[in-house]
């Protein structure tokens, strides 16, 4: 409980790095990394993450949060969030009938290689409940039939105040405006296609039909505006004429399963800065 | 001038490997290497690439060619060509004013790796004639201005008879249906991006403002529908935010060559058919 | 109960494939695909792959296996191995403590992804029984102590009679080369490292000491010459400097279950012929 | 004439950054992108590359490097470079027949993705040397005879004062410890296999022998330990059965060009740091 993570974002200008190690210094902290990207040299947008060590984090927390309040936000305008690294995210995850995503994030939570804590799998279906359990997760099964609404409903009480992080492990169903506004936390989604290519339901058949030679994962920020979220990472695999259509799907699936997990890893650790409709990723 | 290649496609049905291997053996050919595929065990489409070595096979081909007809054509119904592999084909390259892709053929060529004779490279600009004449190869200067019919007749009267191939190495021309029927021989284009994604022009800028993580490139045999025809072989290159749109444009020249020297290379070893809207791809 | 698979092998001759493709039409059967490659043109090694539609597999088996012997053993010289493709092979996985390798293997043989009965888990620590028995696999604890012998005895009697394939799993101990004889069937085994770059133990540690920019892993059969076996398959994933050994270790886990599933895969599909040291692999 | 490269490497300890970025703030240079890198969050070695932009750059380098000597070396031990990023690297590219690599870094060169100069081309065979020519860059043909010594007394004359690099461009010729010291600027090269796998002579036929399923490539600094300095950069292609070693050679030529490109560009724009017998390579 000493490391921490400075996520400072706005409008460039001469000095910020300069301003942010040197409130880092003045209160004895140890930059452990620190990366920085602007969009350009002149004019353009400013995104900084630096990760540091500071003893007694949490007691000098409140002073330190008032000196970059004053420094950077005040001076500067720049917008900044602090997050101790001790403490892991707490993460939701929906899912239906598929097992593929959802399992490679229990794995590797349970080996640890995911710095996040999983609160509950949230499904549709009932289908999984044995193998989330036996991860000693909770596993809350909300149907979902005609009106959406009321399992949005559900789905609001069980997540409000209780998770940071909501990850859509290939659920099947979509997720409404209201409930992106009214969760209020970011929501990560696997699409199984290398977007913007295949759009919408169906991609290993559409990549079938159009003869393509490499298919794709996509794992991106939902947004009102399906598949048009901020693309996370994105990786593909080669095929050929030989495959069918599921055998695209099976290919894919272990491409969506490494994106998702690499995606909310970068997450979970504040390497993933929204820049618009892009993302800046630090790695 | 030994060694043929004999392509077979057709209506999927027992018994045709036995029929070609056996015409094979009969005139006393030898087969090197045979590959086979069907799109359904039952009722499919058949594909066959065989590779076989036959003394004075210039001689017998006459001969062959009748057996092959009686044998495939009338008895199965099914489809062939015959291609002595010591013909190279002959390739009309069209480039405009980048030169990544162009300059990769003649250098492979010139190395010996493309399996083609390059009759001509013909552009609409007169920037890049003396590189193409430094490899001893005739540079053709056919301007495009208002009305296209005339450069396209210009361009009928090069090629008609005297190229097997077109490629267009980054021809930054549409190319008109008219032209696609009468030249009569197949023209295989480079898309500077992953098809489907960002159709038409500009792809570098799209790909930079929708925010993807991977950047690629498409080649493709140019039908009526553009940027819709079909997919011999694509690749990609990571990307990240630092990249702007005019590095994409960069770094994806470096795919785009690779992607365009490989499908003309598996084009003119005749390894490569038509599937409808689709290619088999013997590699 | 109708497909099978004919592997041919031997000194190439002309008329094999003729051969081949008479015998099954013959017989009635529909050939489904055929890959056929040779060392050399002329006297190199043959291999052939057939997948083939027979009705009545089974009773007619004996009679296709008189003809194979009569016009393939006897006249050409050539082996050859008629495997139904409906009877999948039994597989005995070793693992020690890393659950990794193990876990994809039984995860994806769940899903049916593998063609393979998983009859046994055998293991030198009881730490992954829990996991396994989730999965309705009997879990067998065979501890390795001083005088390894022993151990092996009683893996001999597990495993003689019952399988068809071993996978060591990221198993932690040399294997004898008397065990290697008396077990009699083929020993997969994943090396976390692409071979032949850092044989032997702590691949990682090597690798971060000698700075490589990827790091990767080997699937091989397992011979008397440790790590010199003939390859399966192998892969990559780039790292940098950023990486410790340690992080190496945890990337690298997931080339090493990836390759591995696709070396046991295309094993148990017939897909992998020994030459000599190296390995013809069918796609 | 504005933008700088500063390099700070060194013992890591608190204050380093906020120290170069105070600096770089007093003198009114604005930060244009800053990366960090330290080995281990206490007692680890520390690397830095700030890019800024400072108005009169070269009249006011004189200050700002008594300022950094000043209060980097001799307040914290650091060691620093300061190089104006507008003075590109003046490069001597070593070849011998092989044409591949050559031609991709002066072809880069030309198209601007490449900053350096390249003062000249040496090589000890004519071959290359029309081609060379017609980039307008100096060929020197330095015949390597019996007695090496005397050729290096050759290069050494044309390099000494006049270059920033050396890079061996599939030079086949051993470089003898006496003339790295006295060469007394970085050497790279262009190893073609993957390190440290099929270290010396013939790495393809070696990897064909292996029977290896991937193939590889590795730009490094020369030291006097043949083929052990430390790696920049690495990359493999995907290869069978079906290749023979010439293959494996003409495949391999694709990934060597790619790579001592992508190595030279790097090392160019001062994004390579040595830490020991490894490289801290900031992307």
């Amino acid at each position: 409980d000493r490391r921490a993570r400075l996520i400072v974002t706005g409008a460039d200008q001469p000095g910020i790095v300069a301003a942010v190690s040197l409130i880092l210094r003045e209160i004895g902290a140890n930059i452990v990394s620190l990366d920085q990207f602007s969009t350009d040299a002149e004019g353009g947008r400013f995104f900084q993450r630096t990760v540091f060590d500071l003893t007694h984090l949490n007691a000098r927390r409140p002073a330190l949060e008032a000196t970059l309040n004053e420094r950077l936000s005040s001076r500067f305008g720049l917008a900044w969030t602090l997050t101790p690294a001790g403490t892991p995210k707490r993460v939701a995850i929906f899912a239906s009938k598929s097992d593929h995503c959802l399992l490679e994030l229990l794995w590797r939570h349970r080996r640890g290689e995911l710095e996040m804590d999983i609160a509950m799998v949230v499904s549709n279906h009932p289908d999984l409940a044995n193998d989330v359990r036996q991860f000693g997760i909770p596993f809350i099964h909300v149907p979902v039939s005609g009106d959406k609404k009321e399992a949005e409903q559900q789905h609001l009480r069980l997540l409000k105040g209780n998770v940071d992080l909501v990850v859509l492990a290939r659920y099947m169903q979509i997720i409404s405006d209201d409930f992106l506004q009214d969760v209020g936390v970011p929501v990560i989604n696997i699409h199984h296609s290398f977007l913007p290519a295949f759009i919408g339901a169906g991609p290993y058949q559409k990549a079938k039909e159009r003869g393509v030679k490499l298919i794709g994962a996509t794992a991106h920020y939902v947004t009102k505006d399906l598949d048009e979220g901020p693309i996370i990472e994105q990786d593909i695999v080669r095929v050929s004429h030989v495959q069918t259509a599921a055998d695209l799907a099976r290919q894919g699936a272990d491409v969506e399963r490494a994106v998702l997990a690499r995606a909310v890893q970068w997450h979970c650790e504040d390497r993933v800065v929204r820049d618009g409709n892009s993302t800046v990723v630090f790695r």
